[in-house]
């Protein structure tokens, strides 16, 4: 099968793999519908995370069909067209009943798998997967695909923001983490949602999932303006979806006091300031998102077309051009790359 | 009148001071009944935060009976017995009526007033004093004392943490604060409450409070002996009250993935990794308490005595005698001072 893998900073490749088998009686293999490209990914791209010697299999997004399932599992069946979170859960332990299924006792990375192929071998599959209601509309594709980690991700930080009626939420992100943010925040029912964002295409889709006001300063001067369009309080929910040290001030300095900072970029040389966390009197809650909890949920507004999560993707290769993908990504002139595995 | 100035690090001394006066209409003139030492009045006795140059006016916890009150003063009236917070607040902005009147657009902290004196003004009496239900009776005067600041403080923790029912709380700090957040668990209907002690005395003090277990490891070793204790996952909850960077990693470590942490131990040369923090999946909350929101109820818990908080007062001394009670303080020979204004 044909899969992707990166070798070094800038150096992915479409090579020939070996097709994955179920290794524990808890697998399921799946024939990948489509999968696409992160934002995390470009942080080895660009030299910023170690990269697995001998190359390192890419992707973690996933929707498919089941080819075949392992001796233990019990309600995944081939023939199944499913989604799933890129983190591997059991669905069961007390960590994943409190839902954070992304911190599962038994979690799986799905990085350390690899996606981004025609094939993928799904870990603890009757806890990971959602079955979706039918065969899969080709238009909702993007947008299912968009559930298994980007609108998840952006889901749980409007979650962890405490968006809702009758809340100012600010997103601090225009990459599609940012976007789905605005969407969530907006489903959630915030009375007024603030995108910051420079790029005209970027505000435009922030506009269409929701965004009642587009800022355009950032860092200092972007946490101001956001104070001087609420009374000089701060939002009272913030969603942060860049993970820099400028991007975390940002957030913080932009919520007024008791309110929510809803955190989901991953964290790159962050050095959160006690005295500030202490004396901003926020809430501050992130990290990996727990997409599983919200997959069928999400599911089920896809289904109804009530969100269309996959206007993110502004650019569709086949898995053989991953390697434009990842550059097109790079430069920033795709926001969001999905790769077809036909 | 007689109040307590310090000069330098270690340096403090009971001097004349003027009698305060209304300076807004807003105002209220308090005969202290009984003031206290704070583990944070330790900073600059220590050190670690700057003294106001020409002396320091210290303390701002505080019973008292009203004197005098402003022209626009409605709600409290000359004789009345009142406990109030350490943060003066108008209690009616939007942050106030959030839950937050320790960061109340008008705030003023007490500090700043000094209440280690025989008299003192309270900014926003309407706002900030809490009239209690007839005189203090002698033996609850300790009790409501520390509902000013430590209780509250402590309480506060114990919420920020979201200790309820069923949860495993930890408490890293055995000060005033931290054992308080103890009894805050306990009475909040915490299923076990965990006081990291290492001094007997404080110990048996948390006991009473009801901890259900103590452990006596510190740093890594005591967020381990945490996750021992609680099947490999960490505590639901953790309540930080030391303000330390080895207390608030302690803290995060002890912490499950999808717990809370509540932080109130004033942060002095912390930093946060941002990756730690990401990775580690908790909720951060805390800062300067909003004492306020919870005075009403604690007041009436001292008053049908179903909560001791007054305990935690291992000296009393008289204010004259009030550089002693820092050095017992600093020295650890008393976990918290109660000076009287006699």
């Amino acid at each position: 099968m044909r899969g992707v893998v990166m070798h070094a900073p800038g150096d992915v490749r479409t090579e020939e793999l070996e097709m994955p088998v179920i290794l524990e009686p808890t697998d399921a293999i799946i024939r990948v519908t489509a999968t696409c490209i992160c934002g995390s990914d470009l942080w080895p791209y660009r030299g910023a995370e170690a990269i697995r010697a001998g190359g390192q299999r890419m992707g973690h997004e996933y929707i498919g069909v089941v080819e075949s399932v392992g001796g233990e599992v019990a309600r995944i069946r081939p023939g199944d067209h499913v989604v799933g979170s890129f983190v591997a859960s059991d669905n069961t332990c007390e960590i994943c009943a409190a839902g954070y299924q992304s911190r599962c006792v038994h979690q799986v990375m799905m990085g350390s798998v690899g996606t981004q192929a025609q094939y993928a071998r799904i870990p603890l599959a009757d806890g990971t997967l959602v079955v979706t209601p039918g065969e899969l509309p080709a238009d909702l594709i993007p947008s299912l695909l968009a559930a298994s980690d980007v609108l998840g991700t952006g889901w749980f930080a409007a979650v962890a923001a405490e968006a809702g009626p009758g809340k100012t939420v600010a997103v601090v992100g225009d990459g599609a983490v940012g976007l789905l943010g605005v969407l969530a925040a907006k489903q959630l029912g915030a009375e007024r949602v603030i995108a910051m964002s420079r790029h005209a295409d970027r505000q435009a889709l922030a506009r269409r999932f929701g965004a009642t006001d587009i800022v355009t300063e950032r860092g200092e001067e972007g946490a101001a303006r956001i104070k001087e369009l609420t009374g000089g309080l701060g939002a009272h929910s913030t969603i942060e979806a860049v993970g820099t040290q400028e991007s975390m001030e940002q957030a913080i300095r932009a919520t007024r006091a008791g309110g929510h900072v809803g955190f989901v970029g991953v964290s790159h040389d962050v050095a959160l300031d006690g005295a500030e966390v202490f004396f901003s009197s926020v809430h501050l809650h992130g990290g990996p998102a727990p997409v599983r909890r919200f997959l069928p949920e999400l599911v089920d507004l896809i289904f109804q077309r009530r969100i269309d999560p996959g206007a993110v993707f502004d650019l569709t290769l086949s898995i053989e051009d991953a390697a434009e993908g990842y550059r097109a990504m790079d430069e920033r002139r795709a926001t969001k790359v999905l790769l077809t595995t036909d």
